[in-house]
Protein backbone atom coordinates (compact mmCIF):
# COMPACT_ATOMS: atom_id res chain seq x y z
CA UNK A 1 0.00 0.00 0.00
CA UNK A 2 1.39 3.34 -0.68
CA UNK A 3 1.66 5.86 2.03
CA UNK A 4 -1.00 7.79 0.86
CA UNK A 5 -3.14 4.91 0.73
CA UNK A 6 -2.43 3.83 3.87
CA UNK A 7 -3.15 7.44 5.45
CA UNK A 8 -6.63 7.12 3.70
CA UNK A 9 -7.21 4.18 5.24
CA UNK A 10 -6.64 5.31 8.87
CA UNK A 11 -8.70 8.11 8.32
CA UNK A 12 -11.74 5.68 6.75
CA UNK A 13 -10.70 3.25 9.72
CA UNK A 14 -12.18 6.22 12.03
CA UNK A 15 -14.58 7.08 10.70
CA UNK A 16 -16.34 3.30 10.00
CA UNK A 17 -15.23 3.19 14.13
CA UNK A 18 -17.11 5.80 15.14
CA UNK A 19 -20.34 5.24 13.38
CA UNK A 20 -20.26 2.11 14.64
CA UNK A 21 -20.01 3.32 18.00
CA UNK A 22 -23.20 5.62 17.53
CA UNK A 23 -24.80 2.83 15.87
CA UNK A 24 -24.30 0.52 18.89
CA UNK A 25 -25.40 3.55 21.47
CA UNK A 26 -28.36 4.84 19.86
CA UNK A 27 -29.45 2.05 17.62
CA UNK A 28 -31.41 -0.60 19.71
CA UNK A 29 -32.56 2.32 21.97
CA UNK A 30 -36.46 2.23 22.27
CA UNK A 31 -38.39 5.43 21.39
CA UNK A 32 -39.04 6.02 25.02
CA UNK A 33 -34.84 5.47 26.09
CA UNK A 34 -34.53 7.97 22.95
CA UNK A 35 -36.26 10.84 25.08
CA UNK A 36 -33.49 10.59 27.51
CA UNK A 37 -31.35 13.72 28.21
CA UNK A 38 -28.11 12.87 27.81
CA UNK A 39 -27.61 15.33 31.24
CA UNK A 40 -30.15 16.97 33.30
CA UNK A 41 -31.60 19.90 30.87
CA UNK A 42 -29.45 18.98 28.05
CA UNK A 43 -30.09 17.68 24.61
CA UNK A 44 -32.23 14.74 24.34
CA UNK A 45 -30.98 11.42 23.14
CA UNK A 46 -32.75 11.56 19.89
CA UNK A 47 -31.69 14.88 19.23
CA UNK A 48 -28.13 14.25 19.26
CA UNK A 49 -29.02 11.01 16.79
CA UNK A 50 -30.69 13.37 14.32
CA UNK A 51 -27.91 15.86 14.63
CA UNK A 52 -25.41 13.75 13.61
CA UNK A 53 -27.82 12.25 10.86
CA UNK A 54 -28.54 15.60 9.64
CA UNK A 55 -24.76 16.80 9.54
CA UNK A 56 -23.71 13.40 7.86
CA UNK A 57 -26.06 13.86 5.82
CA UNK A 58 -24.88 17.19 4.78
CA UNK A 59 -21.89 15.58 3.67
CA UNK A 60 -23.10 13.94 0.52
CA UNK A 61 -23.99 16.98 -1.31
CA UNK A 62 -20.48 18.78 0.83
CA UNK A 63 -18.15 16.03 -0.49
CA UNK A 64 -19.69 16.02 -4.19
CA UNK A 65 -21.03 12.15 -3.42
CA UNK A 66 -24.95 13.48 -4.41
CA UNK A 67 -27.90 15.00 -3.42
CA UNK A 68 -28.90 15.07 0.41
CA UNK A 69 -31.34 12.38 0.97
CA UNK A 70 -32.70 14.43 4.13
CA UNK A 71 -32.55 18.11 4.26
CA UNK A 72 -35.78 18.11 6.49
CA UNK A 73 -33.30 17.25 8.70
CA UNK A 74 -31.51 20.69 9.26
CA UNK A 75 -34.52 22.63 10.79
CA UNK A 76 -35.30 19.58 13.80
CA UNK A 77 -31.53 18.73 14.28
CA UNK A 78 -29.17 21.87 13.42
CA UNK A 79 -30.83 25.12 12.86
CA UNK A 80 -32.80 25.09 16.04
CA UNK A 81 -32.05 23.50 19.49
CA UNK A 82 -33.54 20.40 21.17
CA UNK A 83 -37.19 20.45 22.14
CA UNK A 84 -38.08 23.93 20.42
CA UNK A 85 -39.33 22.25 17.07
CA UNK A 86 -41.68 19.33 16.86
CA UNK A 87 -39.90 16.15 15.49
CA UNK A 88 -41.65 14.61 12.52
CA UNK A 89 -39.54 11.96 12.40
CA UNK A 90 -40.01 8.87 14.34
CA UNK A 91 -37.10 6.59 16.20
CA UNK A 92 -37.74 4.01 13.54
CA UNK A 93 -37.39 6.13 10.47
CA UNK A 94 -34.14 8.28 11.69
CA UNK A 95 -32.78 4.42 12.50
CA UNK A 96 -33.74 3.56 8.72
CA UNK A 97 -32.35 7.05 7.66
CA UNK A 98 -28.81 7.00 9.62
CA UNK A 99 -28.30 4.12 7.94
CA UNK A 100 -28.91 4.87 4.47
CA UNK A 101 -26.45 8.20 5.11
CA UNK A 102 -23.82 6.02 6.26
CA UNK A 103 -24.22 3.74 3.31
CA UNK A 104 -23.92 6.12 0.83
CA UNK A 105 -21.47 8.14 2.15
CA UNK A 106 -19.60 5.11 2.50
CA UNK A 107 -19.88 4.21 -1.27
CA UNK A 108 -18.65 7.65 -2.26
CA UNK A 109 -15.94 7.24 -0.15
CA UNK A 110 -14.72 4.11 -1.17
CA UNK A 111 -14.58 5.39 -5.04
CA UNK A 112 -12.25 8.52 -3.63
CA UNK A 113 -8.13 8.48 -5.00
CA UNK A 114 -5.69 10.21 -2.64
CA UNK A 115 -6.02 13.13 -4.95
CA UNK A 116 -9.61 13.52 -4.84
CA UNK A 117 -9.51 13.34 -0.99
CA UNK A 118 -7.18 16.39 -1.30
CA UNK A 119 -9.30 18.22 -3.50
CA UNK A 120 -11.60 21.28 -2.24
CA UNK A 121 -15.26 20.50 -1.04
CA UNK A 122 -17.92 21.98 -2.91
CA UNK A 123 -18.59 24.33 0.09
CA UNK A 124 -15.17 26.31 -0.86
CA UNK A 125 -14.86 28.65 -4.18
CA UNK A 126 -11.44 27.94 -6.52
CA UNK A 127 -10.39 30.67 -5.53
CA UNK A 128 -10.38 30.18 -1.62
CA UNK A 129 -9.27 27.13 -1.78
CA UNK A 130 -6.36 28.63 -3.68
CA UNK A 131 -5.60 30.61 -0.59
CA UNK A 132 -6.70 27.73 1.60
CA UNK A 133 -5.48 24.44 0.16
CA UNK A 134 -6.80 22.62 4.01
CA UNK A 135 -10.07 23.27 2.99
CA UNK A 136 -10.67 19.78 1.23
CA UNK A 137 -12.45 16.95 1.50
CA UNK A 138 -9.54 15.00 3.82
CA UNK A 139 -9.89 17.67 6.38
CA UNK A 140 -14.11 17.49 6.30
CA UNK A 141 -13.65 13.70 6.96
CA UNK A 142 -11.26 14.01 9.80
CA UNK A 143 -13.70 16.90 11.37
CA UNK A 144 -16.76 15.16 11.20
CA UNK A 145 -15.54 12.41 12.52
CA UNK A 146 -14.03 14.33 15.25
CA UNK A 147 -17.53 15.94 15.49
CA UNK A 148 -19.24 12.53 15.68
CA UNK A 149 -16.77 11.22 19.05
CA UNK A 150 -17.47 14.64 20.37
CA UNK A 151 -21.66 13.77 20.60
CA UNK A 152 -21.21 9.71 21.51
CA UNK A 153 -19.30 10.84 24.42
CA UNK A 154 -22.10 13.15 25.56
CA UNK A 155 -24.61 10.19 24.36
CA UNK A 156 -22.68 7.78 26.59
CA UNK A 157 -23.37 9.77 29.68
CA UNK A 158 -27.22 9.38 29.43
CA UNK A 159 -26.37 5.52 28.38
CA UNK A 160 -25.00 4.72 31.54
CA UNK A 161 -28.18 5.40 33.03
CA UNK A 162 -30.72 3.18 31.37
CA UNK B 1 2.31 20.50 -1.52
CA UNK B 2 1.93 16.86 -1.97
CA UNK B 3 -1.07 14.79 -1.56
CA UNK B 4 0.67 12.99 1.45
CA UNK B 5 1.88 16.05 2.82
CA UNK B 6 -1.58 17.59 2.20
CA UNK B 7 -3.37 14.51 3.96
CA UNK B 8 -0.60 15.14 7.29
CA UNK B 9 -1.66 18.38 7.21
CA UNK B 10 -5.40 17.87 7.73
CA UNK B 11 -4.65 15.59 10.44
CA UNK B 12 -2.67 18.09 12.51
CA UNK B 13 -4.48 20.79 12.47
CA UNK B 14 -7.53 18.65 13.99
CA UNK B 15 -5.44 17.62 16.80
CA UNK B 16 -4.41 20.73 17.07
CA UNK B 17 -7.61 22.36 17.23
CA UNK B 18 -8.72 19.96 19.36
CA UNK B 19 -6.12 20.69 22.06
CA UNK B 20 -6.91 24.08 21.89
CA UNK B 21 -10.88 23.47 22.40
CA UNK B 22 -9.30 21.65 25.74
CA UNK B 23 -7.06 24.42 26.64
CA UNK B 24 -10.22 26.75 26.35
CA UNK B 25 -12.71 23.83 28.48
CA UNK B 26 -10.11 23.66 31.15
CA UNK B 27 -7.29 26.18 30.89
CA UNK B 28 -9.34 28.86 32.84
CA UNK B 29 -10.91 27.25 35.56
CA UNK B 30 -9.93 27.33 38.97
CA UNK B 31 -9.60 24.69 41.06
CA UNK B 32 -13.19 24.45 42.34
CA UNK B 33 -14.53 24.76 39.04
CA UNK B 34 -12.57 21.55 38.06
CA UNK B 35 -13.87 20.00 40.77
CA UNK B 36 -17.56 19.62 39.27
CA UNK B 37 -18.75 16.62 37.58
CA UNK B 38 -19.97 16.69 33.93
CA UNK B 39 -23.23 15.30 34.83
CA UNK B 40 -24.19 13.83 38.05
CA UNK B 41 -22.20 11.07 39.83
CA UNK B 42 -19.70 11.20 36.15
CA UNK B 43 -16.25 12.25 35.81
CA UNK B 44 -15.45 15.41 37.18
CA UNK B 45 -13.66 17.83 35.18
CA UNK B 46 -10.19 17.52 37.00
CA UNK B 47 -10.38 13.82 36.08
CA UNK B 48 -11.24 14.35 32.19
CA UNK B 49 -8.49 16.78 32.00
CA UNK B 50 -5.67 14.42 33.64
CA UNK B 51 -6.91 11.53 31.72
CA UNK B 52 -6.55 13.33 28.19
CA UNK B 53 -3.22 14.86 29.92
CA UNK B 54 -1.91 10.94 30.61
CA UNK B 55 -3.54 9.52 27.23
CA UNK B 56 -1.58 12.30 25.52
CA UNK B 57 2.07 11.61 27.62
CA UNK B 58 1.68 7.96 26.67
CA UNK B 59 1.82 9.12 23.04
CA UNK B 60 5.40 10.59 23.50
CA UNK B 61 6.66 7.07 24.21
CA UNK B 62 3.97 4.90 21.58
CA UNK B 63 5.12 7.34 18.45
CA UNK B 64 8.80 7.09 19.82
CA UNK B 65 9.20 10.86 20.29
CA UNK B 66 10.86 10.50 23.74
CA UNK B 67 10.46 9.50 27.12
CA UNK B 68 7.54 9.96 28.75
CA UNK B 69 6.86 13.09 31.38
CA UNK B 70 4.34 11.88 33.80
CA UNK B 71 4.28 8.01 34.16
CA UNK B 72 2.57 8.87 37.19
CA UNK B 73 -0.76 10.35 36.14
CA UNK B 74 -1.74 6.79 34.64
CA UNK B 75 -3.05 5.61 38.56
CA UNK B 76 -4.74 8.57 39.03
CA UNK B 77 -6.13 9.01 35.66
CA UNK B 78 -6.67 6.10 33.47
CA UNK B 79 -6.26 2.93 35.55
CA UNK B 80 -8.74 3.60 38.02
CA UNK B 81 -12.04 5.65 37.87
CA UNK B 82 -12.68 9.01 39.35
CA UNK B 83 -12.75 9.68 43.25
CA UNK B 84 -10.95 6.08 43.98
CA UNK B 85 -7.30 7.67 44.08
CA UNK B 86 -6.39 10.95 46.23
CA UNK B 87 -4.89 13.13 43.79
CA UNK B 88 -1.74 14.27 44.28
CA UNK B 89 -1.33 16.89 41.52
CA UNK B 90 -2.73 20.72 41.70
CA UNK B 91 -4.80 22.00 38.96
CA UNK B 92 -1.80 24.65 38.31
CA UNK B 93 0.56 21.81 37.77
CA UNK B 94 -1.51 19.62 35.70
CA UNK B 95 -2.27 22.79 33.85
CA UNK B 96 1.80 22.94 33.32
CA UNK B 97 2.22 19.43 32.85
CA UNK B 98 -0.57 19.83 29.88
CA UNK B 99 1.32 22.22 28.23
CA UNK B 100 4.82 20.81 28.46
CA UNK B 101 2.87 17.58 26.90
CA UNK B 102 1.69 19.05 23.88
CA UNK B 103 4.24 20.78 23.17
CA UNK B 104 6.56 18.49 22.83
CA UNK B 105 4.43 16.05 21.01
CA UNK B 106 3.98 19.36 18.30
CA UNK B 107 8.05 19.24 18.26
CA UNK B 108 8.15 15.81 17.75
CA UNK B 109 5.19 15.68 15.25
CA UNK B 110 6.77 18.10 13.34
CA UNK B 111 9.58 15.94 12.94
CA UNK B 112 7.95 12.87 11.11
CA UNK B 113 7.88 12.41 7.40
CA UNK B 114 5.07 11.15 5.67
CA UNK B 115 6.83 7.57 5.73
CA UNK B 116 7.23 8.27 9.33
CA UNK B 117 3.61 8.70 10.27
CA UNK B 118 2.63 5.36 7.79
CA UNK B 119 4.89 3.47 10.28
CA UNK B 120 4.39 1.42 13.28
CA UNK B 121 4.34 2.58 16.50
CA UNK B 122 6.01 0.98 19.37
CA UNK B 123 3.20 -0.92 20.82
CA UNK B 124 3.21 -2.94 17.81
CA UNK B 125 5.75 -5.81 16.94
CA UNK B 126 7.59 -5.68 13.45
CA UNK B 127 5.68 -9.30 12.67
CA UNK B 128 2.09 -8.16 13.85
CA UNK B 129 2.65 -4.69 12.12
CA UNK B 130 3.24 -6.63 9.02
CA UNK B 131 -0.39 -8.29 9.35
CA UNK B 132 -1.87 -5.23 10.68
CA UNK B 133 -0.17 -2.26 8.40
CA UNK B 134 -3.24 0.15 9.86
CA UNK B 135 -1.12 0.36 13.33
CA UNK B 136 0.75 2.88 12.72
CA UNK B 137 1.79 6.34 13.82
CA UNK B 138 -1.35 8.28 11.60
CA UNK B 139 -4.12 5.58 12.74
CA UNK B 140 -3.22 6.38 16.81
CA UNK B 141 -2.58 10.16 15.84
CA UNK B 142 -6.37 10.19 14.74
CA UNK B 143 -7.40 7.78 17.27
CA UNK B 144 -6.20 10.01 20.00
CA UNK B 145 -8.00 13.19 18.37
CA UNK B 146 -11.50 11.90 18.42
CA UNK B 147 -10.42 10.62 21.98
CA UNK B 148 -9.68 14.09 22.80
CA UNK B 149 -13.10 15.14 21.08
CA UNK B 150 -15.08 12.46 23.11
CA UNK B 151 -14.01 13.94 26.18
CA UNK B 152 -14.16 17.29 25.29
CA UNK B 153 -17.82 16.98 24.36
CA UNK B 154 -18.45 15.67 27.84
CA UNK B 155 -16.51 18.20 29.30
CA UNK B 156 -18.50 21.02 27.80
CA UNK B 157 -22.07 19.56 29.33
CA UNK B 158 -20.36 20.98 32.59
CA UNK B 159 -18.74 24.60 31.54
CA UNK B 160 -22.36 25.46 30.30
CA UNK B 161 -23.49 25.33 34.08
CA UNK B 162 -20.79 26.84 35.18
Amino acid sequence: MTTEKSLIDSALRGWQFNVERADKLFGDLSAEQLEQEVAPGKNRLIYLWGHLAAVNDGLLSMLGIGERLHPEFDGMFISNPDKSVQLTVSAQSLKAAWQEINQNLWEGFAKFSPSDWAQRHTAVSEQDFEREPHRNRFTVLLGRTVHLAYHVGQAALARLNA
